[in-house]
C-alpha cells in the first residue's frame, strides 16, 4: 500500500522547507522525503531548458525512492518543468503556483490580485496564466521581490537569526532594514485596488509578517506553501492514501519520518539553516548524487 | 453583508438542477436563485457566439438580482462563455468543467481519465484543456453520450418516472433499455486503462448508477455537480460569505430560500420535472424576460 510511502518534495535549496513545514503541520502522520539541489542553487538565474533537466533529474530520483506524490516546492522549477515531469512520472506531481493562484482567486473581493515573486517567476508569467486559466476576470499586478530572497539567504548564511524557530520568534526579521525593504517591494502593488497578494516564492513565508505589515490592513496574503499543503491533503484524501496514526508502523521499520537529501557536500549548513526554516531539527540528512544529465538524456 | 444573498445558478434548462441540488445538500443554509433558459434550450446545437450572448444575458440578470456568486451549471455554456462572463461581472463566476476536471486528476491512479459529455462539449475540448492545464501527464479519453440527455428529456417529458424523487428511487432508470444505452455510451472508454470518469453533463448524475454499472467495478465516476458544490463551499468559506443557520433571517423578510426562474411560459412542466431533479418541490417559480440582445450589445 502507498499509505506509508513518503511525500517527495524538492526545491533548488532550502526555501522549499517552508512548504515541507506546512505539509508536516497539516498532515502530521505523513512521512516526507525532501531533496534540496543545493549544489546548483539558485535555479532562478539559469536558462529554463537547464532547469527543466534538473527537474527531471530530481523527479526521477524521487520516483526511484518510492514516494507517493511529488511536490515541486519551488516557483522557478514549477514554472519551468512542471508539465515535463507530470508527463514522465507515474505518480502525481504538483507545483506551488496553481494552489496559490487558486486560493487568491477564491479570496479576492476586488477581483484584483497581487503577486510577489522573484524576477524570474514574474517574467515567466506563470502566475498570470494560472490565475487567468481559472478566472479570466481577475486582474493581476506583479511585483518582483527577489531582494527578499537575498535578505533571507544572507541572514541564513550569517547565522545571526539562527537562535531559534522563526515561527516562535516573529520578531526575528522585525528590523528597520526589513520593514523598509518590505515597503519598497510591495510599492508596485499599492494603488491598484489589490486586496489579496500571493507570496509567490518559498522564501517569503519567512517574512510574512513584515510583508503583511507593509501591505497594510485591508490586504490579505496567500501563502503558496499553505495552499500547496492543502492541495496535498486533498489529493491524498481523494486517493485514499492519507497516512493515519497507525500507518507509520507500516513503513520499512526504523526509517526516520522526515528524511532530507542535499546535492551539496555541506550537510552542516543545510542542517543549521534547515532547522530554522523547517522548525524542527533535521535528524536525517544525506548527501546524494543525482543521475548524470547524460544518463537522463539516454532514457 | 453578502452572507444572506443567494447563490445564482443557471442552465439552459433543467439539467443544472442536479448542481443546485448538490449545492443545497452541501450548504443547506444557503439561498439559491436558479435560472433555466428553458425557452432557448438546448444550447448544445447553437453556435458558440450565440451561447456566449445568452451567458452574458443570464449572467447580467443574476447580477442585477444581487447574487453573491454565479455558477454556470451547464457544460456547453461553461465551455462557450465562462471567460466572457468572468470578465464582465463583479461577483465570482465558476463553471462546472474545472471542478470536475480537477477532481478526476486528483482521483486517478492510472493517470487515465475518461470524460462522458455531449458531442458539443467533447468537440469544444474544454475538459481536455482543463485537465491538461492542471496536469499535463494525465491521458484523456472522451466519449460523446448525448443520447443520455435525449433519454432523460424524453422521460421527463413523458412523466412516466415522475412519481417521486430519483435519489429515493434508484431503480427509476434501471431498465434494459437504459442498461443497454449505458453499455454503448461507455464503450469508447473501455480498454484504455481509464480508472476515473467525469460525468461531464448536468443530466448525467440522474443516470449515475447505470453509468457506474456499465463502467464496472474498478472505475470511479466523478460528478461535476458534486465537485462544483464543493468548489462553491470552498469559495464562500474562503471569502467569509457562508450563510449560517442564523443568516436566513437577515434576508429580505419572507423571501423563499429557493427561487426558480424560467424564460419559458410553461411553468408547470418546469415545476413537475424540476421537482424530480431537485428532489424538493419548486415552491417559487416565476417567468422572466431577459434583457434583449440589442440592449446587451449597447452596454
Amino acid at each position: 500500500m502507498s499509505l506509508s510511502k513518503p511525500i517527495g518534495i524538492f526545491d533548488s535549496g532550502l526555501g522549499g522547507l517552508t512548504v515541507a513545514r506546512a505539509i508536516a503541520s497539516r498532515l502530521p502522520d505523513e512521512s516526507i522525503y525532501y531533496v534540496g539541489d543545493t549544489k546548483r542553487c539558485p535555479y532562478g538565474t539559469r536558462p529554463q531548458a537547464e532547469v527543466r533537466l534538473f527537474v527531471r533529474q530530481v523527479g526521477h530520483w524521487l520516483e526511484r525512492h518510492d514516494v507517493k506524490l511529488v511536490v515541486i516546492a519551488c516557483n522557478t522549477a514549477t514554472a519551468a518543468g512542471l508539465d515535463v515531469i507530470q508527463r514522465t512520472l507515474s505518480v502525481p506531481v504538483i507545483g506551488v503556483i496553481e494552489p496559490g493562484a487558486r486560493a487568491a482567486i477564491q479570496a479576492t473581493r476586488s477581483r484584483r490580485v497581487g503577486v510577489l515573486a522573484t524576477q524570474g517567476t514574474v517574467d515567466s508569467g506563470a502566475y498570470e496564466r494560472a490565475i487567468h486559466n481559472l478566472d479570466a476576470g481577475v486582474h493581476v499586478t506583479q511585483a518582483p521581490a527577489g531582494s527578499f530572497v537575498d535578505l533571507v539567504e544572507r541572514e541564513l548564511a550569517s547565522g545571526t537569526y539562527l537562535h531559534d524557530d522563526w515561527m516562535e520568534n516573529p520578531e526575528v526579521f522585525d528590523t528597520a532594514e526589513v520593514r523598509e525593504l518590505a515597503q519598497r517591494n510591495v510599492a508596485p502593488l499599492m494603488g491598484h485596488g489589490v486586496d489579496t497578494v500571493v507570496l509567490g516564492c518559498t522564501h517569503f513565508p519567512l517574512l510574512a509578517r513584515e510583508i503583511s505589515a507593509a501591505l497594510g490592513p485591508g490586504v490579505r496574503t496567500v501563502s503558496s506553501a499553505e495552499e500547496t499543503a492543502r492541495e496535498v491533503a486533498e489529493i491524498l484524501e481523494r486517493r485514499g492514501e492519507l497516512a493515519g496514526p497507525d500507518t507509520a508502523d507500516l513503513g520499512a521499520g526504523g526509517e526516520p519520518k522526515y528524511r532530507f537529501a542535499t546535492t551539496s557536500d555541506d550537510i552542516t549548513s543545510f542542517a543549521v539553516a534547515g532547522k530554522f526554516i523547517f522548525g524542527h531539527p533535521l535528524d536525517s540528512i544525506e548527501h546524494i548524487e543525482l543521475e548524470t544529465l547524460e544518463a537522463l538524456a539516454a532514457r
